[in-house]
């Protein structure tokens, strides 16, 4: 059993969902491991992560807009808001969604379903550099 | 250390919570490790997992009908309906909970508190065949 | 490859977010585990875990007050209220949050950004006592 720690910079040039399978599985191509378990840890608490359909360029869009609408910017709703209107509305997406997700890997590739694609879920408006570690151990 | 992987395929015969805490315990039974890691991990977008209270039936239908309210079937709040107007609600109640779950193992059981189980949560109407995959690592 | 099992118990004297970052370093430190992955359990579907910025405690305080406006406390919401009006909303905002974390560990400790922080999310009015399982691999 071997284990791999690596660290990923993401960079959101804007809200919403950043599809990221890609930088994923190419570490995953390059750490020799064949079965194992991965997981992504996001290091901040105003952009997360999720899994979500990655084939329909609407549902993406029907999901940013319902966490705008459940959690949504507030000059009243919240005691917090000397970072901007953006700011706690972009704790509580996160809090609602993930920080860390675990995939387990079979040949070399996360097992995700056919249509399931990972995603950072960037909640400020402005571009962020997002910093996720990646934890993979197996054989 | 010894690892395990496995797919196991539950039939969701209709909208809600189903319980497979005694799937995930037989396949646990099989694998002679007693102390450990099991995650879970759902292949599908519109489908997920939850650990929620199993002894009263009351608190799992108040749990369906929560996030039916919260994440609401409807023809005009979202512009991907031509899966049906049960899909993109599907996908926001699968954003809502969980897609991986991990618990750790002890004398060959899951750790679960006396009145957790683990669910399959199906948010589509008809039913479906759903598939998971279980990882397990220890000794 | 080693791993370490644990069991700790977190008194949460009110409702809300408890920090529980130092008891779980603490931990960490009598492990002799530099690199690895370590997975955080709650046992119980009144109370979850959350990772939230830890520094401003007005943010605190709108995710408090954000759980509890979105899963309310209702005497005509919910048919499962026998165990108290704040029973429902405490599975209610379980489901919405974590039940298990899993942070990778590098240099003996968590991998969390600059403003995280773990936190006990007690959603019971009354003092409870809750235990959580730490799982932990690594090198």
């Amino acid at each position: 059993m071997r284990q791999h720690l690596n660290t990923i910079t993401i960079t959101a040039r804007e809200q919403g969902l950043h599809e990221i399978s890609d930088e994923i599985e190419a570490w995953l191509d390059t750490s020799g491991i064949a079965t194992g378990l991965l997981t992504i840890f996001c290091k901040h608490t105003s952009a997360s992560l999720l899994i979500q359909e990655n084939a329909a360029p609407a549902a993406k869009r029907d999901v940013e807009d319902y966490f705008a609408r459940i959690a949504p910017e507030s000059a009243t709703d919240y005691s917090h808001n000397d970072e901007g209107l953006d700011d706690m509305p972009a704790h509580l997406r996160t809090a609602l969604t993930q920080t860390s997700l675990s995939v387990p890997v079979r040949h070399g590739r996360m097992t995700l379903g056919t249509w399931q694609g990972i995603y950072l879920f960037e909640h400020r408006r402005r571009p962020q550099r997002r910093t996720l570690m990646l934890h993979l151990i197996g054989d």
